[in-house]
């Protein structure tokens, strides 16, 4: 059987199952918002920052001497079990949620003081001993403690992206090296252009993506700036005077990062822009994850009709009806994720844009929004690597060959006989179904031996 | 200890745990996209529409003589436990998904042969007896048998916003009845405009929503159109001929809906119009919905510096510092949906565009994001309704003192004191802070008595 | 020399062009709006649209005696002057502006209360004889001659991207019979599938933009409804009795269409779905000609190392430093013009939803923004259908070369030999670079004249 | 009568008008394009760009030894000519164009080439003596010239967008001393807050645009890395050894900035991440923007039924019915440009994401959206600042009342008797419509003295 005990807060009484750590505001929470399927456990490196804000947030208080050592111990002892990963399932409200964030911090405020009641000896719900809101929420709000806690879980969630980034770099890198011999015909506007190697191509592919690494670190620095003490609107009412850098300084302690308190605490109580930025970023890498991917179905495409430069691991057998059929499944996840990134780009423009006076309300859509694009793109470029990139492999005749039966070889004769004259090689070739090599010859313009030299697509590869 | 057997395809071998249900594509589908903690089990609606499809499937496949009534039987049989909501957990599939559907085409297909093979009496795996590609996916392809589940899953969902949006026009129709007579001032462009009733304001709010359901429904009708027989490409090889209209007839049948066959298979194949044209609805919805809520969150503003027109109902305590605070969190919670479905509406877009000739591979991330926007915009609208839009009460003496110390009833007299006398009385009232009423008198413009019939503000509500 | 006259508004006095037919509002909009390049006079049919408009309002006036006839003859004949495409440079004012287009209101007002003045003898501004508000503004508000204009004036425009899509339709249509018996391998997912036709194709892409035809037309359709008579926010003040209904069956008369009045002006006067509605369907639209330009630019790919399927008419030479190359380059421009199409869409999305209260005060960018879609996308699609479809030619023998090689033929013998040892035959075809219908004489599968039948790709076309 | 002269191209012949700088390939795009009215010589930016490349890679070529002294001279004076704002009229192509700017750099090239035919003494289109593709475009390509000359334009014209920025800045940054001891409420979720100050609360608005100053910078100062020298593909064909890194010099010293060369020229050729960068900024900027709007027409709402918190400069009569009033026309007009900007950005990441293989053909879409969007952006800005920031002024005692009579004060007491006693005050004073000062007394919780301390809001604007 289910027994209950009663808690009350501004609206009455609430049941709250006895054995929930959770309280009154949390079960309004739960009752409230029934949305989605995600819910807070699900991500426990927010429940985790939460832990870190609340125990810095009490070091700073005791230290001010806002607050007793007796107390203080048992709620950082209780911040210190969420941070070993304990009591996960006592953050069962849903993420997308009003109230900006209120009823996660209560949330938090409210399962450390049940364990920091335990943890004294009192029942759960006893708050006259220890109160969410009176002590382990002290000298905050939720609107500095909340975007605080949200922007430091998703300093260590980007870390994720950029970790596989550079996994992904290096893999390609690789099968840089690996074709840096394969001579191939380069295209623009897809149509046929000048050689160049499949070297060159997965180079940049590696160097494209190398490139938004420091950006992405970049933007997620702007995570490390917090609000502590900025209270309900980043005046401070209720916060003592030195609480708010000294607790940025634990912050930046405990979590051994350069955290920093803003620089205008009124403005960074409202400002959601590093979420914009990076949102913006995660697009950015997203826009060049889809271009490559794009890529790498075309140049796989085939095997009779395509381009067939390359073969992408065979990952599953391609269709319920076309038998040997492969696809290049990989790449498309890749491709449908990135499409995934970009749409929830927009919506966190929607919400930072939707922001009103001292806050914007609308951060929790947010932190569901970045923590999920975080995670599908991490996982899809770490599946692009491993499922896909690592096994790539050329088909180096076939790449040869159209090179010498290409026309665009004849864009080297430009400084020889001039673009007009090459136009017109290049004119009849395409015409008579011909080679630029025979029909130099054919109209004299140049001897075999000056041919073969300017001819030689391995001369083509670089400027000289 | 599990136990696995070993099933085979184009790739070779792979190990299966012995009482699973579904086979070797499953198994790669798990193995190759460890993407987002979207299953496809979470979406029965889905999972019962592809055995609608394939229920579907074999018995046309039975009348046109290609399967006999054993095997026909034992597959029927299959789709109908799916259909009692049986296996579900045999559905582990990423939702994001590379292959176009292919990997949810064979998780059905395996599933339902393995449970037709049991009911014959064989064993899992044995698939001589009942194969998932020879049997089960008999006649049909990915590219006809996945979007044609998907459609007619989708148009179920469907239903369920459009219910909630009707019972939420009702709510506010009712608040439009219970306001008729609370007059109040209305505003354009945040500034006093002229008088008009909070009925008026709550009965726009109705009558705006539920403009939308049969738009709604329009575009939700085109997903009742399918493309059962088309197979790989559209032209329909390897199905007997009639087929296609016989499958489509037998699905209006099983689903009691005018389902119809498309046109022209070859265009229906690759085109996802339908996707993009109900998530543009959807999109269009929340946009509405978004600005409605707006408006309940400007008119509940205050209670001492803001419009305090409207009282919501108090769902939480607002604020962990600032006691008494109540936050209109419902309309909160709905416009953070509200740009969660335009984001997702972008992502559809963004898949829809990247079709290529005879397939849009794209279609798992559409499936996926419109489900989820119809769940979460589903639950939004039935929220707003039953924890806030039934309960929202009028601070009524309030609105009427506001329409009685307005400028803008002014505006009654143009039509007898021309706009140009009107502005400088409305000129000198604002700048000394006086009534439009006494200015009149004291300009000897109008008589007390006409005064009193032309600036009843209840004159003022509608054209006379 | 300049000379100028003095008018006078709420404001204040200011200096108008003597020749000037606007007035006082509209310098003001010129002084204080300074944004864009697009000026109001670039949009004729807009201009046309609010003479309409203004039209209607003072016969609807005078038929209910609240202005005489000597003013409403003068005021008709400057509406038809300015039908007649005169004046057009007196609306200098900037598309992009606040105020909800009061602007645009009062420049209409104002050039026709000066062209009328001139009428009946007066000099431009004696505005006692005729005033830009009390006169040709009389029943009216800028909240219901603004947005009434702007959807009729878009409708109009609407017309010319359907007749547009129709000749597009029929070029298409004509391709695809030019086609009929070119026979080519289908793809999905980039790789190689079953044959089809390239009228097939063709006939796609004709069939897939037809569908739109309708749909444009229905949502255009929705810029019928107008708000006449709703003055400031929907309840009519200052409006007699029986204007609205009057006023919109006259707009039907003027414009031959079946104009009509918004059921709930409350609602009609701050709603702007219909113009969402309608930048979704140019959206939808947008997608759809963008995947086929994508396939276009795909299928012309090459010449040699590209898929070379059909020819796009050359329409410039294709580089400056490479002789001989040919872009397909109207392809590129109709791409390019979707994704402004796509971002337009967006843009009319945030106005939508910034709407507040009892009125949208957006409309202005929405304004300015569909009609720049609606050309720039006319002009697209007949650029597109005149300087390329038109011209297409297809690759005869060597897209029927790449059907006899292919492997995906092997697909047409699933039924015979089924999914498990075609997939063997489809293997070891690609394996050894063979062709299907060698391996099956090889294994003795299929007598030569068995396979002759199942084989023929003619047989491949559709069911049967 | 206009004359006429033919040239001739890989297409073959056409009419050229005889005063025509430019030359057939020109003439090709003006037919082929005729899309938009955005013509290139509306970009005299964009075309000065042009000439600094041409003019760097001419003398790069001279001091290799390609070309000599004459023609180097005449190219050079060409360039110089342009530089000087002369022949724009020459660039009458549409923005809006296939070909990945081949169109914009033949242009170039032919208006130059002819320009220094006329210098050496021949005619227009004598090219043997200096042609377009052999001289003007030597050791150029499209795919290097077109985008490093954009990328210039763009980041000069980024100065714009930040000089604007920072005269706002100081404009808002001005009126935060000013209003620094308006004392106001503060608000979160549009319900009363705490006390704070109005110039607080411009100080905010002032902070959080000065940050965007050095980001919007920083993306631009990526538009310094050109790729000249990379030719078609970025293997530098036909540019001889040394080229880029002396031609990225030149660009250097000519335009007085960092210019830089790419690092990978193959990547660099086809990557469009600095436009996506830089449209992300903007967006950026402009949701930071249109919140600020949307802030200041809240509380200028009113005058008797809104905030009326403060006041903005009246800009126009604000409506064409209702007298007197005046709307927020200013923030009105700047919010609609975010729309566009937030639009705008959307169309860049399309045109982005669709880049094939070793270019992205999209470019031109990209520069018309980016160019536009720098224009209306910075005019928005400077409006903003000139025709509203500057002028506006606080309702000081309206303000003040507001904070006496508000509940939020009662936060203050936390400290002293808890929140769940300051709770009870605040339901209290809310049903009964009281004063939590007068409230506090009644309860004898503390004494006169002490809330007058306690209370007084100057001591609740900062922690202390």
């Amino acid at each position: 059987m289910n027994s209950f005990r009663t808690e009350t807060d501004l609206l009455g009484d609430l049941q709250i199952p006895e054995n929930a750590y959770y309280g009154v505001q949390t079960q309004r929470a739960i009752n409230n918002f029934k949305i989605s399927n995600h819910k807070l456990y699900q991500y426990p490196i927010f429940i985790k920052s939460l832990a870190v804000v609340k125990l810095a947030a009490v070091e700073t208080n005791f230290e001010l001497g806002l607050i007793n050592e007796t107390l203080k111990d048992a709620i950082s002892q209780a911040c210190l079990d969420l941070l070993k990963d304990q009591y996960f399932e006592q953050f069962p409200i849903d993420m997308i949620q009003g109230g900006a964030g209120t009823s996660v911090n209560m949330n938090a405020n409210e399962v450390i003081a049940n364990i920091a009641l335990e943890k004294l000896g009192h029942k759960k719900g006893d708050y006259q001993h220890c109160s969410p809101n009176d002590h382990v929420n002290l000298s905050q709000s939720t609107n500095d403690a909340y975007p605080s806690a949200l922007k430091l879980a998703l300093f260590q969630s980007s870390k994720q992206v950029t970790n596989a980034l550079e996994k992904l770099f290096f893999a390609l890198d690789r099968k840089a090296k690996e074709f840096e011999n394969v001579i191939k015909m380069g295209r623009t506007q897809l149509q046929d252009a000048v050689p160049m190697t499949l070297g060159q191509e997965f180079e940049a592919f590696a160097f494209t993506l190398k490139k938004e690494i420091p950006y992405l670190q970049d933007q997620a620095f702007q995570f490390l700036e917090v609000n502590m003490g900025a209270t309900a609107i980043g005046t401070g009412l209720n916060a003592p005077k030195g609480y708010a850098q000294l607790c940025a300084d634990k912050l930046a302690t405990l979590l051994n990062e350069p955290v920093k308190l803003a620089e205008n605490l009124v403005e960074a109580t409202s400002d959601t822009s590093s979420f914009v930025a990076y949102a913006g970023a995660l697009k950015k890498l997203a826009i060049k994850l889809s271009k490559i991917c794009n890529d790498l179905r075309l140049l796989a495409s085939g095997p009779r009709t395509g381009l067939y430069e390359i073969n992408l691991p065979p990952k599953q057998p391609g269709s319920s009806i076309m038998p040997g059929k492969v696809n290049p499944v990989i790449p498309e996840v890749v491709n449908q994720v990135c499409f995934k990134i970009i749409g929830n780009e927009l919506t966190v423009s929607l919400a930072a844009e939707a922001g009103q006076l001292q806050l914007n309300v609308m951060e929790p859509i947010i932190a569901l929004t970045l923590f999920d694009s975080i995670e599908i793109l991490t996982n899809a470029i770490d599946t692009l690597r491993v499922e896909c990139v690592e096994g790539i492999t050329a088909n180096t005749d076939h790449l040869r060959n159209e090179v010498y039966n290409s026309i665009g070889i004849v864009t080297a004769l430009n400084p020889i006989i001039g673009y007009k004259n090459s136009t017109k090689i290049a004119k009849q070739a395409l015409e008579e179904n011909r080679s630029v090599y025979d029909l130099i010859l054919e109209h004299n313009i140049l001897t075999k031996e000056q041919l073969d030299t300017y001819l030689d697509p391995k001369n083509m590869l670089s400027s000289h």
